[in-house]
C-alpha cells in the first residue's frame, strides 16, 4: 500500500461468502482475502485483454508483493463485493488496489494492494509492461 | 453414492470459478468440489433452520463420509450452479446428493454425495435427527 | 471405495496440521482430507515415476472419482501421517486407497479412496495405463 | 512491513510444498503464504502460551494487517522453513514478522509481516497486550 489508492475502481465482482471461508474465530480467515483480491485481479486482467497479450507475447503478469488491510470481520452468510483498480504505473509494474465490501454490515470490510511485475515467461525475465496492456488499463481507468 | 439420487435439487446457489482455484493442470482441483458441495449443504440447512434447532438443542450436523464423481473439468472463467437434495433418511442420518453444472459448458460438471448425521455436540454423541429438521426437509422436497 | 482395500500402504507422508485448516466447528474441514489424499497421490506419483513418463508420452492421470470416510475429528495441534496404496488395477484405471492417522488421537481419523484414470493430455482421450507405470506400481506394492 | 525487521526468528516450523498447493502458472498460490506465515503465527502463540491466556481473560490475538513479498517462485516438490519473529511493540499490538526459506532452492523465498491487535472477545472491544502475553514474548526474543 505504499502509493494513493485510486479513486475510481473499474472492475469488480460480487461473491457469496462460503461458510468453509471461516476459520475457527467464525470469522472469515485472512487468507480468503488473498484469494478473492486474486479474483478480482483476474477479472481486471481479462477486462484489459492481458490473456491474449500473453499468448502472443509471452510477457505476462507476476505478483511482487501483495498487502491487506482488515477494517472488519465477515461472517457466512453475507455477500461481497471486490473491486480492483489501478494506481501508479512504472515502466515493468503498477499497483492494484482492492476493496473488499459486505452487503450484511453495509460498510468497508477490507482493503489491499499488490505491484505487479510484467514478466517474460519464454525468456524467464522481467519485462516491459506490454503496450496494449498499458493503453488498455489508461483507458479503463478513464486516464487515457 | 449409496442410495439413489433424488429426483429434485431444491436448494441451489451459483457462483463463479475462481482463477485461483485451478491447479497445474489448469482445471478446477478436486478439492473445491467439496467446498463447493459444503456450500450447497450449508445453504440447506439454514433453508430449513437447523442452526436455529442447533443453538436452541445443541444437535447439529457432523459429516459422515462424502463422495464427488468427476464428469467434466472445469476452467475459469465460468459460472457453476450447485444443487443439493436430500435422498434417503435414517433414524440419526439422511444422505444429501449435489450437482454441479457449468455454465460454459452446459452440462454437468460432477455429481456428488454426503451422509450427514446428527450430533449432540453438548453430549459429545450421536442423536436422533431433531424432528424440526426432519419435518423441514420433508416439506422442502415435497415429500410432506 | 468400490473394492477392497489394499493390505499394504507402501507410500506416505506426514504432515503438521494447520491452525487454518480448521473450520468454525474447531475441527479439520472436510476438504482439507481431500488435498492430504492428493498430496499421498501425487507423492506415489513421483515413487514410480508417472512425472517422467507423462513428459516423455503425454499420458498422464485423471482423477475419475473419490470418496472420503471420516471416522474422527481432527484438531490443531496434531500431525497426521497419510499413507496411499492402490489397490484393484484395470485396463485404463486403478483404485488407490488413503488412510489418514492421528498421531495426537493414535488412531485412524480417515479413511479414502479415489479412481484415477490415464489419459492421453495431448490426444484429449482416456488411454491405456503407461506399461513402466502399471510396472512400477505392482513392484511398490510388491505385487511383481 | 512497516517497522524494522527483528535480527531473530525463535520460531519456525517445516511444511513439505503441497502439489495442489500451486496455482496454474505452476508456482504456489501467493494465499497459500498466509496460510503458511499463520501457521508460523499460531505456533508461536503456542510457544507463549497465548492460547491458556485467552481462556482465562478471554484477551485474544486479531489480525489487524498483513502483507507478504515474494523473492522466489516456488514448485511442488519443496520443504520450506517458515519462521517468525515479533518486532516492535505497542500497548495494544506487535508486529509480527515472517521468512519462508526454500530447501530446494537454498535461498529466501518470501518475507512478510502481520500486526497482531489484543481483543477482548468477550467486551467485544480492543484491549491492552496481557502482561503475561508481553512477558513471554520479550523472554522468547531475548529482550527480557
Amino acid at each position: 500500500m505504499s502509493d494513493a489508492a485510486p479513486t475510481s475502481f473499474p472492475v469488480a465482482l460480487e461473491l457469496p461468502v462460503q461458510w468453509g471461508e471461516m476459520d475457527s474465530y467464525r470469522h472469515v480467515n485472512n487468507a480468503v482475502y488473498f484469494r478473492w483480491f486474486e479474483s478480482a485481479r483476474m477479472e481486471y486482467f481479462l477486462r484489459i485483454g492481458w490473456d491474449e497479450v500473453e499468448r502472443r507475447t509471452g510477457v505476462g503478469p507476476i505478483l511482487h508483493s501483495t498487502a491487506a488491510r482488515f477494517r472488519a470481520p465477515l461472517e457466512f452468510p453475507d455477500q461481497v463485493r471486490i473491486s480492483a483498480g489501478v494506481g501508479e504505473m512504472g515502466e515493468d509494474r503498477f499497483t492494484m488496489h482492492y476493496r473488499v465490501e459486505s452487503a450484511r454490515l453495509g460498510r468497508l470490510a477490507a482493503e489491499g494492494s499488490g505491484v505487479v511485475v510484467a514478466f517474460d515467461y519464454r525468456a524467464g525475465t522481467k519485462a516491459a509492461l506490454p503496450a496494449p496492456v498499458r493503453a488498455a488499463i489508461a483507458a479503463l481507468e478513464g486516464r487515457g
